[in-house]
């Protein structure tokens, strides 16, 4: 397994106000890691867009920092004028994305920073950098925390599927349910994560295999396909991932997959965890049905490194998440704790203690 | 939709005793149409093995005309060393792909054909390909019956999802699920045909998408991991799938993620049909946790044309098949009829109807 490396960082905000945002470029990952210096909101809704930047906790902190180099040409601005600037450009990030919840959640944080903040456009802007970096900061801990609770579900000696990824590269800390698992191998539990490919993009095969080996875990990389067998023949004893969004009853968005997954899951009474932290929970909407499912470009199904797979101009349909309905989902693990069923009491008080906190 | 075209061959005996075999090289499709000659065995061989020809029904058919190949030059051995040499060949041949049953099914009749013709080896050669031929002519009428029984499970204005390849190029004739489901296009059924692109070799993506539109039906491609999610939406109202070995219980052997979908269809209550010709069932294996399982190399999933997706040297899992309890399999359709549970005694009915013909 080799040596254990210091995690890949996804994004990096360099200097002060007038700073820019730096990104490693996880498309081009595992064969090249390079970062990009974002210095203007096109580029990073670009970035975010085209999943050079990705994970849904990733996503919100990388569009707090858009917002505040969307801002910094616009400090000399009145301060009403400004914050119907920063109106306009939140709405233009909010669009990029629609599925995840996280992204919203910052963006509304941020604005409220700014009108709060009293004075003029520049203290404004400011307000909102300070903002950015609390989340920043918020989700690392929330990692932490998440980590810690959920490794307690992980016992010695278990294959543990997961799907997609949820690491570092995924948030601004240790990761959602890559988090866990790494926090129980550091537990000194030995575990074998068996990780999902992940198609289209690839996350599974190209981010996760890295990130695991890189904190020195056993991980064994397979086809979303294979995943069904590899339950039949007993080789995990739960399966772990993220969520983009989760509803008031706790139905869960993730990535397309998950799905098909817990319902396998479901059926052969594997547990069945989802990692994220309280952000990531939407308590507008009732039940996972209401939630915007994005579908995504065709060519992401029909071309891979350069050459394409299926005849031109085949109709596809490339949806990028899916949704698995709370009955499926063991607990919920938070920074809050772990949610058990029924999710809709349970979901409440969470948010509740953290309004209270 | 364009033009109706000509199913592609996926195999052609050229001339008579001393001929060889033409195969469509399956691995360049879509994007180059070209055969391959094979004059020996070892070129056969490498087609089974790298999937230039696949699909258990066309492999058993390839690998007879692949015995005859063989045994060209034997026809001046006395009888009895043309037929050990003719074990030696047929032994080689059927450890070439170990999960389907057709192949040692068609081995088995060619080497009974050759046995029971009297006189010389040249006799024997020529039984031999007498044999191969008659398995291919039936392989083909089976597609026919097998396509018209199955067509009456179909109904006009589904959606129906189907997993790997099993159109003319998987068989000798006109398919197996493909087979039903362009024969219900040509009742004047409008269907629509997901279909899921069949990781790690795509024959998906590749072949049934051109296979289903040179026949004229409305096809759409999906990642795999996106059929449950299909599902859920309520775009299909079947699920049709081929075979490479089928238990004496009714356990189905089939390419990898066929499982995980029979356990998603039968959650939702969604039909899941098989559709396999007799030769498929193997009534040696009382059950499916019998059947071995081929694993191939890792690099059919870490490299994708050309490219790698995953850090170098990362373990992988590649099972080519996974295995369907009986119990999530709605029907079995064959040439001798639609097979409903209990599998057992269906099964063993259609095996003496065979015998008695």
């Amino acid at each position: 397994m080799g040596a254990v490396k210091e995690p890949l960082r996804a994004l990096e905000w360099v200097g002060g106000a007038d700073g820019h945002l730096r990104l490693l470029d996880q498309t081009r990952l595992p064969g090249c890691v390079e970062a990009i210096e974002c210095r203007d909101v096109d580029s990073l809704w670009d970035a975010i867009r085209m999943l050079r930047v990705r994970g849904a906790p990733a996503i919100g902190v990388a569009a707090s920092y858009g917002l505040v180099l969307g801002l910094a040409r616009a400090v000399h601005l009145e301060p009403d004028a400004f914050l119907e600037r920063m109106r306009e450009l939140s709405s233009r990030l909010r669009a990029c994305r629609p599925t995840g919840v996280n992204l919203f959640a910052c963006l509304d944080r941020l604005e409220a920073a700014a009108r709060q903040q009293s004075g003029s456009a520049r203290r404004k802007h400011a307000a909102l950098l300070d903002a950015a970096r609390a989340l920043e900061a918020e989700n690392a801990a929330a990692c932490e925390a998440m980590a810690r609770y959920g490794a307690e579900r992980i016992l010695d000696g278990w294959g543990v599927l997961t799907h997609c990824n949820t690491g570092p590269l995924a948030t601004a800390g240790a990761g959602t349910a890559l988090g866990v698992l790494v926090h129980a191998h550091r537990q000194g539990k030995r575990i074998r994560v068996y990780a999902c490919e992940t198609r289209p993009l690839l996350q599974g095969a190209r981010i996760t295999t890295l990130e695991l080996r890189n904190a020195g875990l056993d991980v064994v990389l397979l086809c979303d396909s294979a995943a069904a067998q590899v339950m039949a023949e007993g080789r995990v004893q739960a399966a772990v991932v993220g969520a983009d969004r989760i509803a008031a009853n706790g139905d869960v968005a993730n990535k397309i997959g998950t799905l098909g997954l817990a319902v396998n899951a479901a059926a052969r009474g594997i547990p069945f965890y989802v990692v994220a932290p309280i952000a990531t929970i939407d308590p507008a909407l009732p039940s996972g049905s209401a939630i915007p499912i994005e579908e995504r470009d065709p060519g992401e199904v029909t071309e891979l490194c350069g050459g394409r797979i299926a005849p031109a101009d085949v109709p596809v349909y490339n949806p990028a998440f899916d949704v698995t309905p709370h009955g499926h989902v063991t607990a919920i693990v938070t920074e809050a704790g772990v949610l058990e069923p029924p999710y809709g009491a349970a979901i409440r008080r969470a948010l509740q203690s953290r309004t209270a906190n």
